[in-house]
């Protein structure tokens, strides 16, 4: 299996993020795709290469221009304005209120975040183009070859919508490989999002268009974040109705519920018959994540690696969470060891 | 002029506030008041008095009953979730994302929250119940007597709308005194908001009715906190059409331009007659105003009391924001003894 890596992720690293009413320091951090890339050469992966140039007409197809710009002049706008922290949204339009855009740097902050706890640094932009670029170069191996690929991401995408960041995202990585590969000529894509958290990004960015079936294997809103998607019946709109399923599960689902839904997916995805398959693939649903709350353990992720292969799709799988900074590395390749057999 | 003020505000004192990505000492601090209480002495302002118990009923007329039920056990529910922090909101429904309620403590915040720098602590809901107090207890003077009085509230009230809480607000101290004045017999109230800041949870209660007038003159939307309401095409709903009116003031603002705001605000005032008029007080106009950015002489406060006196209307003052801490008492003073020619 090819994988792609780039070590730009780097340049994403933000002092604080803001958790449980403290600046602490960001369980989405470096060494966490450190981790995975470690274990993936302890087990005989060898097929690793860099991506190829950010390609800034395959992500203007997912995200708006506006937003792609306050990605790339935020942390400058706010210097500018004199604060001395980095880029943490800290006013929003909440419920009822306007949906214009301010134009001072820390409303437009709060417009275009969904979350608190992802801040914008210096080396944000840097490491986001980079993380779109890793995806994209292994659609086009997937695409091209039939061939599985593993884009190791970071930052991760799947909470970001076409217009806001949070939850650790700001290009939607999994949905931008998604969109090229039906541009390349694909006519029907399946995303997969077996990462702990809904993918509300994903979710929203293809909620009313039945060309990408979307499914979400998740805790469950009213207990996890993002809390304000990823209920059951939210079952896509327009052309897309049907076409965006969510699996809720509550606190504690070991593999025997979640692996039910795993199935009932699969099924689905059998049913649509997608000429490529994509996985967002988190790891916190493991027992020991430190913000989620499922119980995997470590070979239940060989398992349902095993179980993904058995669809038979050409496959690209995107990284996305998984906190638990030990075990993240083992975690992740067995998925990719139960793919591959 | 009778003044109503109680010592219970300084149970509510965050260690931090979340502001230009770093956790500060609040802006909206215990000191705020005891300035200008201490001007109220200095300048022989004597009849000063507690308030009367929390009135519960009063304050259900304006918030949701799960909204105080929620200010009233978060602090207990964040701690017993483990976090270490103060309580601030850290994902809230953004633009497209569902209004349900999370049931878990950190969704919930977000859910009741419309910005983060304001915190919730042990101490909070009993300032909070006392800062209403304070203000139900004055308006009662003024029905009764006609006389002006000073509710000395804290924390502030005006960015509270009926289920949400922000901009160091959390009970929405003047428009609970405003419904007051109804429930007692009056038919129609006006809120005179000068603070710079939009009076957005003011608005919001009162956008749908006719028997509230609520004029506010603040910083422009697009530049200013609270950045999603405050516009000048916001002018009400059905009922309420026409009975709320914005004055959406730019950078740099000096008196003569307010003042010209406020006197339309006061010929609107006039034309509609009401049977009390409150005015939403904050002194963050002032030139020196560290988180606001119009440009009033302290001496302009003065005059600015004097025209208020004018409309010649039975007169209620409800502190709201200033955190130019030094001159926070002379200008607040400055707006009463202005007043009383």
């Amino acid at each position: 299996m090819k994988i792609i890596y780039s070590e730009d992720h780097r340049c994403h690293f933000p002092q604080g993020e803001l958790s449980g009413g403290e600046l602490v320091t960001p369980f989405e951090r470096p060494s966490r795709v450190e981790f995975v890339l470690a274990r993936l050469k302890m087990r005989g992966f060898s097929d690793i290469s860099g991506p190829g140039a950010y390609d800034a007409s395959a992500v203007a197809r997912i995200h708006d221009a506006d937003y792609i710009e306050f990605l790339q002049t935020a942390y400058a706008e706010w210097v500018a304005a004199g604060f001395r922290g980095e880029v943490i949204a800290n006013a929003w339009p909440a419920r009822r209120m306007q949906w214009r855009r301010p134009d001072f740097i820390d409303g437009k902050a709060g417009y275009y975040a969904l979350a608190g706890e992802t801040a914008i640094t210096a080396g944000t932009w840097q490491a986001v183009q980079s993380s779109a670029a890793v995806a994209l170069t292994a659609q086009k191996l997937v695409q091209g070859s039939r061939d599985a690929a593993f884009a190791l991401c970071r930052p991760p995408g799947h909470h970001a919508p076409r217009d806001m960041y949070g939850g650790y995202c700001f290009l939607n990585n999994a949905a931008i490989a998604a969109q090229a590969f039906l541009d390349r000529g694909a006519q029907r894509i399946a995303i997969l999002d077996v990462d702990f958290h809904h993918g509300n990004g994903t979710q929203d960015i293809f909620y009313d268009r039945g060309d990408v079936l979307f499914l979400s294997l998740h805790g469950e809103p009213k207990q996890a974040y993002p809390y304000f998607l990823g209920y059951e019946d939210e079952r896509g709109s327009g052309e897309g109705e049907g076409f965006n399923v969510n699996y809720a599960l509550p606190r504690g689902t070991e593999y025997a519920q979640w692996s039910a839904a795993l199935e009932n997916a699969c099924g689905r995805i059998e049913a649509y018959g997608p000429d490529a398959l994509i996985i967002s693939l988190g790891v916190d649903t493991f027992k020991k994540d430190p913000i989620s709350f499922f119980k995997l353990e470590s070979e239940d992720f060989t398992r349902y690696g095993a179980r993904i292969a058995a669809l038979k799709r050409p496959t690209l799988f995107v990284m996305e969470g998984g906190y638990a900074i030990d075990e993240i590395g083992i975690n992740t390749v067995n998925v990719l060891e139960g793919f591959l057999g």
